[in-house]
Parts: structure tokens; C-alpha cells; sequence
């Protein structure tokens, strides 16, 4: 039986972590939105910093650790709180993984960051077809925010509005 | 008639930008979910550098000058574009400064930094009943992305979740 633990990611990892948000992007139906490289994100988690990401890994007897999933998030900020938040932007686990309890592992393993860090708040987003994971984030006490909605300004339109003179 | 300009906050607006996050809780009907300090502020805008803040300031004839407005923003990522994004989490204009088109001077202006710093998207959150709002976003060509939902787990919930032992 293998066992599984939690990490931070290393610059080893650049390839297998493109790969697995490129994977999540099939599974949310739109692969053609993703644009990302392992040059993307060799800058935004070990250069920039902008990001973190964790790394699920499974051991197995005779030692051999293979990548099972990830979790990538950064902080965001609450004028009401007054203090940092955590965002999760992905999570995800390989499909041999599943059915393990490690989506759950990584979640666990992120709040605890967050109290750690003193983070008043963890979220994510979730689409609203996604009745499973919904009832799961729902059965450890998280809540939808029912009447906010993000909005988005990107591509023409945001080079555009960007660049009228006053 | 004054004019108006905007630029970056300093160590000084940190008690106007409070009673102005105070004053958009009102506006927002939640005052009672607003406990941010002044000493949030200096930390998370002046020290952490965890967020940014723009001012709108209004100039007299006579070369007098108040504070006409803010925008506090910060930095996001999206996996799908692979670069960081712009998310604006707070704007207010001061009722004593509307109906001069200062809002959507502060959103101009935060456009063009997305630009000019290399961000894909410009993203805030909008109440869902907003509907002035929205119809004003979606002018200049924002797009409200009506099937993602955000969820938070906060409060006790957080701290018991990020407390469960493997």
C-alpha cells in the first residue's frame, strides 16, 4: 500500500504542475482557455513569487514517490478583516489517485496554512454545475457567496479601456 | 471649479481610507461584517505590501485639496493565462464627489497600470442586485462570468477544519 504526503514544490516540478492544470482545464471543458508554460510558472512560483504551490505525492513499498496532485494559491486581501486571505486558484488530483481522500488532504493541509498564517478566510471559486464538490466544501462548514459575482475585463476590451485618454 | 487627479496613497490617507471602507460597508448594508483598523492598513498597504491603494483627489482654485475617492487593489494569477492579474477589491467615491465620472476615472486608471505592469485580466466582484453597476461595467465591456461562484470557509468553521489531525 503506498502512502501519501504533502510538500512544497520544487523547480523540478514546472513540467508535471503544467501538465496537471493543463488536465484540469479538460476536466472544466475548456482546454482551449489555457495558455499556460512551464516558463509561466517557473516565473510566477519560484521567481515572482506571486504564487505558492503544494505537491501530493504517494511512496510506495519500495520507496519509489510519484506526483499524485497539486494545490497552487496566493493571498489575497479583505478591507472588512483588515488582513490576508488565502486564495486556492487549483486544485487537483491525477486520476489514479482519486478516491483516496487527498483532494481533501491538500484542503486540510491549506487551512491549517491558513490559521498558521493568521488568514481570516480561504477561498476558492467553484462552478455552480459542480454539485459534488459543492456538497463536499459545504460538509466542512465553507459557505457559497450566493450574490457576488466576479467581473471580468480582459483581452481587446481591457487594452482598449486602458488606453482612452481623459 | 476644481479638477481632479489621481495618484498613489501615502503613509498620511491611511484614517481617510479607513472611514471610506467604513462608509462602502454602509453603502454595502453589512456594516456590522467591517473591522478593519487604521493599523490594518499601514501594514497590509505600507509594510506587508500585501495590496495598493490609488486616491482620487480634488483640487480647489484656490490650490486646496481633499479627497475625493480611493481604489485598494492587488495582485492575482490565473493558471489558464499564466501570468498575474489585476483585482480590484474596493472602490468609493465620497457622495459630496459623484456624478463627475471619478469612478470610472480610477477604473481607467487602474486599466491602463493592468496594461502597463503585463496583466491578462482586470477582475473585481459585483453584488448581484448592483444592477446600475453591472450596466455600467458591462459598457465598457467587462463580462460578469454568471456561472462561478466563490466559497469561504472562515470563522470557527476555518479554524476547526485546519485543526483536524490526519
Amino acid at each position: 500500500m503506498p502512502d501519501f504526503f504533502i510538500e512544497f514544490a520544487t523547480p523540478k516540478d514546472v513540467d508535471s504542475i503544467v501538465q496537471m492544470i493543463r488536465d484540469l482545464a479538460e476536466f472544466e471543458k475548456m482546454p482551449e482557455h489555457c495558455h499556460v508554460t512551464p516558463e509561466h510558472i517557473r516565473r510566477a512560483v519560484f521567481e515572482e513569487r506571486l504564487v505558492r504551490v503544494i505537491m501530493a505525492r504517494s511512496r510506495d513499498d519500495e520507496g519509489n514517490v510519484d506526483t499524485a496532485g497539486f494545490a497552487l494559491f496566493f493571498y489575497n486581501f479583505s478591507t472588512w478583516t483588515g488582513v490576508k486571505g488565502l486564495h486556492l486558484e487549483d486544485l487537483f488530483v491525477r486520476p489514479e489517485y482519486r478516491g483516496r481522500g487527498l483532494g481533501r488532504s491538500m484542503l486540510r493541509h491549506l487551512a491549517k496554512l491558513a490559521n498558521d498564517e493568521g488568514c481570516q478566510r480561504f477561498e476558492w471559486n467553484v462552478l455552480d454545475w459542480n454539485v459534488n464538490a459543492i456538497a463536499l466544501y459545504e460538509s466542512f462548514g465553507a459557505t457559497l457567496l450566493h450574490d457576488w459575482r466576479i467581473c471580468r475585463l480582459d483581452g481587446p476590451a481591457l487594452k482598449a479601456y486602458g488606453s482612452i485618454k481623459e
